[in-house]
């Protein structure tokens, strides 16, 4: 590993997708639904082997600082870089490389998202090694993995690979979110990899990047990156400056443009990702019983097969049905269809018109 | 109203039909499915246009006479009579007309189940009027309530009308539970009527038809009457003597042979009774909205219909399920198809597999 890695976990997610499980202070990367362990704290747990807690920062919004400081009290205080507001991933990569470079000008910066599940970290961590010592040789690259996808998902950006030698290529392309045809396409053809917003690069290398493809974004994050050996001035400079960034993602902002430079390489991988998107990825990742359901819980099935059971506190019993999703929380129950999860989103809409602040 | 009146609810519930709702220490009675109160607390508010606390015995099991104390705590605690073990309704009748008969000799007596639902008490208390006035002219019949049957019920004992002036009649029978198609006759005919164990009389005439028809209970009941009019003697007799009475129906016992002998009367009506038998009754028994769903509580649906929720302290979402039964407590949660609730008993089953007392 190189001695100049830091890591930089992204933890700005803040949707509602998993109601009732996740709310507005109980993102899905502090809730402990793949494990015993929260996301977040699976995904520092993750890269320890590769990176001591000293050189790990999240960056996350200002309202969960204290939720992620109480899951990761040995990590440093100063590590956790709040955002007043989020404006998506470029400008949290550039004041990440920024704070980076402060610290070790030679710095290398692997970015993971703080809401994914590995099932196989040893084979991510490997792949990244070979990544981090390809960058040592040539530190101009800008790196990602690409997962080898197991079904044509519409909801995924693909990598598409260019030349190289298994598992490491140059990238060809950056494609957005396909339609179902185009899905399949990718998946039949071999060449395509999901994008799983994992990257690693010199922090000199992204920064030189960021001032030629987004000149805006630097010039106005200048009056943050000037202060960032004063702490207080820094934090100061942060609630001031950073809402008013371009909110772009790095994605767009960079890694398309350096794609078609032919500036990236990936490292194919099949570590047991999942970014968790949904209840019915919950399920995949939930143990199955004998009878086809899957909980971790207190449970009792009668007749009833294909279910998700996610309780903590309470017994759970589903009698005579076959396929329904059954979350408990302290104060309140979903029970769904398998395949009508995409409408709890009317249940958080109906709450927002009740006013039901407390359930959000 | 007779100045003699006493009234008798029998409380002898204990089922785990509505598990997680009841259970060994809460049965129905002490539930409050129906309304705000509980079922035997409506019971008792139903009565008091008609006969004061004071006049009002209870009779319960040993371990609900505290839960029944905290209910009800107006009603005096000597009122409240604990079967050690439960024997059946014709012992806990013969106690009960024994007691009233020690304390007025010309009392009457009007039996009443703690967790049968009437939405119409005041139908109920007219026709119990009209009773009551002809037992006060015709002393040494038996009489009862007939429940015009709206559906051909398998579940309940039937009442065949003899000669009579509506509403009240002389009764030809009781018949048992019928088959289907019998029911369905019965209910053709409009001669027959739902028994719902309500039963009217001189405590005078049923204690000289219990030792025509019971010899052998009356006998067994003597060391305890011996003794009524001592607190501590009775209670220690019912403790050592109770459990040995033979376990009886009063139906089988006394109104059977009562109905052969053209020794009985019943009224007719309807005044919105439901035994609360199911899930399926509780369903009828809750409110509809506008969507199709019956709830009480904290509740909202998205393509849903034909749900029952039953929930107090958290709120239930159910999307894209129908005819689902969701019932919350405070330590189990049951999630049923509204066909399939008669299966809830082999999760109650599985709970004692597990040793889980805690929620049986």
């Amino acid at each position: 590993m190189s001695d100049h890695l830091f890591a930089v976990i992204m933890a700005g997610g803040k949707g509602t997708r998993f109601w009732p499980l996740s709310r507005a202070d109980r993102p899905k990367q502090l809730l402990a639904i793949t494990g015993e362990k929260t996301m977040i704290q699976q995904t520092i747990d993750r890269l320890l082997p590769m990176v001591s807690q000293e050189r790990i920062l999240i960056v996350t919004g200002a309202a969960h600082v204290n939720a992620i400081r109480e899951q990761l009290p040995s990590l440093p205080a100063a590590n956790i870089i709040a955002e007043p507001i989020g404006r998506n991933t470029a400008p949290c990569v550039a004041l990440a490389a920024s704070i980076i470079a402060a610290r070790d000008p030679e710095g290398v910066m692997a970015i993971f998202p703080a809401d994914h599940v590995i099932t196989q970290p040893e084979i991510l961590r490997k792949t990244i090694a070979t990544l981090l010592a390809i960058l040592d040789h040539d530190p101009i690259k800008l790196a990602t993995i690409g997962i080898a996808p197991s079904y044509p998902e519409t909801g995924y950006g693909y990598i598409k690979k260019g030349e190289g030698a298994d598992p490491v290529f140059s990238v060809d392309a950056f494609c957005e979110k396909p339609d179902e045809s185009t899905a399949q396409t990718y998946v039949d053809s071999g060449d395509y990899f999901w994008n799983a917003g994992m990257f690693f690069w010199k922090v000199s290398t992204i920064l030189a990047r960021l001032s030629k493809d987004m000149p805006e974004l630097m010039a106005a994050l200048t009056p943050i990156t000037s202060v960032i050996n004063d702490d207080d001035a820094f934090n100061e400079a942060i609630s001031r400056h950073y809402p008013a960034l371009p909110a772009q993602s790095i994605d767009y902002g960079v890694m398309e443009k350096a794609g078609a430079d032919k500036a990236v390489i990936v490292a194919v991988c099949d570590p047991g990702w999942s970014d968790v998107g949904s209840w019915r990825s919950l399920y995949d990742l939930t143990p199955e019983d004998a009878n086809g359901n899957h909980s971790r819980g207190d449970f009792i099935a009668v007749d009833a097969t294909g279910t998700l059971v996610h309780n903590t506190k309470r017994l759970v019993a589903v009698v005579g049905l076959d396929d329904v999703v059954v979350i408990e929380t302290d104060d309140a129950i979903l029970v769904v269809h398998k395949d009508k999860t995409q409408k709890v989103r009317e249940v958080t809409e109906e709450l927002q018109r009740r006013k039901r602040d407390d359930l959000l």
